[in-house]
């Protein structure tokens, strides 16, 4: 390559690479149904990846099984990103939930697309091993995009759920593999988020609780 | 330490530890002067944390010198935390700016000692190598607190900036250290997001420009 054949290329790799940070600004705009603590309003998925990444810096220490921080905290910050072409699937939604794997597919080859290759092979990598949850990293930041919404429902009188009648088993259900993250943190959310709530009747009690 | 004082402090650290999760909601409620690139609102401190640590995954092999990407990620997602009690210090606001410095060092004294002594040290520490400027890191973080804000504000034909009648002198002494963080970045974003905007008058130009 010539100097000006390496110097285009060099620019060629910037403007892709901005063309995709500016992209990803529209994060800002996907609605979760979580209320901020303050009920001021719901929040957005790019707060609660920096919420749920500042998490994992904080309790890593408490993974089951050693993790690779940078890793995890690079997997919580794009985990969403695809919802900015496939929509928030809300948790409890079982009919969304049925074709969410395949609009999030097409998004993630859309959005990743843009990127330069080694790049969009890393964060396409990253996000699907997130989804397929068989690593130690992937294993703790699932569990830490459930126990931020816990935490979350449970300061905020737990509005989202009352708002959609949620039952204890369905938050056990969508919490199956949060004990394989961290099992300590999975006892102290249970405990100090969904417990009180159950108790306060803000989740329907319709099974047995799993700590005494 | 007996079985039951172990479980007792285990507790309480975890405690502490939700406590300050809980209390950084609030960094979603302070609010920016920068818009999202739709304009449709303007962007808070938690949102601007998230995109400044995507864009250091994104940008890091741009630095100036080798930096750990995780002690940087970790400081960006961190570095605006004490404005939850400080507030918000606009860029160009030079009154407010008088007071920032002993506004935010009492609010870290707060904040961070919400956290066990082992993870406020660490926490404190890296908001001051923030401040201080003086790592391969803080100044690739600082780098990204700017480029991010100018990335947005070229893409919102400079609303900010022609609210607040900002100048190009203004934008350069913000950007003074941003060239030491990455010479490459920083003339990438002069070219596309500074000049652009001189050129259409939505940087008042009162002064030569860097680049030809």
């Amino acid at each position: 390559m010539s100097e000006e054949e390496k110097r285009k290329s060099r620019e060629e790799r910037l403007d892709r690479i901005f063309r995709f940070a500016l992209e990803i600004d529209r994060e800002k705009t996907i609605g979760r149904q979580t209320y901020l603590s303050d009920l001021s309003r719901k929040e957005n998925d790019a707060e609660h990846a920096w919420h749920m990444a500042v998490m994992i810096l904080l309790l890593g220490e408490y993974a089951n099984e050693k993790i690779d921080v940078l890793h995890t905290v690079h997997m919580a910050l794009i985990h969403d990103l695809v919802e900015i072409y496939a929509g928030d699937t809300y948790a409890y939604d079982e009919k969304g939930k049925e074709t969410q794997a395949a609009r999030e597919r097409e998004a993630a080859d859309r959005l990743f697309g843009l990127l330069p290759s080694d790049l969009e092979a890393s964060f396409r990598a990253l996000w699907e091993e997130f989804e397929e949850r068989k690593t130690p990293e992937s294993r703790f930041a699932r569990l830490m995009d459930n126990v931020q919404p816990l935490m979350l429902n449970a300061a905020g009188e737990g509005r989202s759920w009352t708002e959609h009648g949620v039952a204890l088993s369905q938050v056990l259900g969508r919490n199956a593999g949060s004990p394989e993250g961290s099992a300590q943190i999975w006892e102290y959310a249970y405990r100090h988020f969904i417990h009180p709530s159950v108790e306060a009747g803000r989740l329907i009690r319709d099974r047995e609780e799993p700590f005494s």
